[in-house]
């Protein structure tokens, strides 16, 4: 069950043949023994994937296809986990499930800091490679507070994750926002904003695991 | 934000105080610092709850509650992973979501190894206490193959998760269980049992993505 592998690579791409990174060549050629004219997939993690082989340096293209972007655009913003393994989990499992974009919040409680964004980058691009998808997560640099979320050119309807409110509901946005915060929970002043809330069960769900649930619940295949 | 610590302590409980562990009193006093007094709650996982305090090393039981089992009753059957820290993930986080049971798939395909018990049942263990739940994760001692799932009382309607299946339905039986497989994907001889199919959506997951993904489906909130 030899599983071709799947690559991203930044665009743009011009010509036939597209260069790849010394970490890829060492991972495609050292690690797993492929050679010359071996088949790969690739994507430019902005809906465009091809079949094409492996060729010195180089990826040779040939056939592509344009992919329609997940809907809805879903961002998730997120109150960093203090533990690195659970933001790196989060940063996987969010660009598995095809999460649009990923904003680190800045809330009154939490008291986690956003991985380095090199870091997150990287997290994010294994989830696309491993899951062959053709989007790759965005992850803003910059943290927001909660307030600054409505000013957001990407943000459309806003949710606030809570323990008491309604669930989500069976039609969905074209464009939305769910808010999870830390483990400490909510400001009164964070609450008082007047965000839709959006409650994800009965039970107390880590920052990671509301995070994955709400990308499970919308991009509900 | 101080939470209120929630412990599990397996039943039976006999009389007004309930001893804790070893591991439990050095976690309350060493760690959290806890004095005689300080309230806590506790679960016996099986879908009682209670709010009491301490006293040197019992608690004390009070106002207890009774809850209904989460429905549906949905069991987890998957192939583990080869990591382990992906395992833990998997393990902890269906317990967060209260899924009932999980049971370790042996697949033709699969490379993993299921987690020694003891360290699973810790996992599962951790994520009732940090989710404040009710019911804990029961995790089955024994793997199985596929062609087993069905000779399993607790199985219900059983399906298998595939790529090419249509998504979960939208009305779910009372008793359910899903199959996910390992990344080398099912053998033709498991394709062939004639169980239902599942399709998590467009791209590729992980197994412990997967399994997520189904409880947060199945858990709708």
């Amino acid at each position: 069950m030899g599983h071709r592998p799947h690559l991203y690579l930044p665009p743009p791409w011009t010509g036939p043949a597209i260069e790849l990174s010394n970490n890829q060549r060492h991972h495609l050629r050292s690690v797993l023994r492929l050679e010359d004219a071996e088949e790969l997939t690739y994507t430019d993690g902005a809906g465009l994937t091809g079949m094409g082989h492996l060729q010195a340096n180089t990826v040779i293209r040939s056939t592509e296809l344009r992919h329609p972007p997940p809907r809805p655009l879903l961002t998730l913003a997120v109150a960093p986990p203090r533990d690195k393994d659970r933001a790196r989990f989060l940063v996987e499992k969010a660009a598995e499930l095809e999460v649009t974009r990923l904003v680190w919040l800045q809330t009154r409680y939490g008291q986690g800091h956003p991985p380095p964004m090199a870091r997150a980058t990287g997290w994010a691009v294994a989830g696309l490679e491993q899951s062959q998808g053709a989007y790759l997560l965005q992850i803003e640099s910059t943290p927001v507070r909660l307030e600054e979320l409505d000013r957001q050119t990407w943000s459309g309807e806003i949710w606030l994750s809570v323990g008491d409110g309604e669930p989500l509901p069976g039609s969905l946005p074209e464009v939305m926002t769910v808010a999870i915060g830390s483990e400490g929970g909510w400001a009164p002043e964070e609450l008082s904003l007047g965000l839709a809330r959006v409650s994800l069960g009965r039970t107390i769900l880590r920052v990671e695991t509301a995070a994955i649930t709400v990308a499970a619940r919308v991009r509900r295949a």
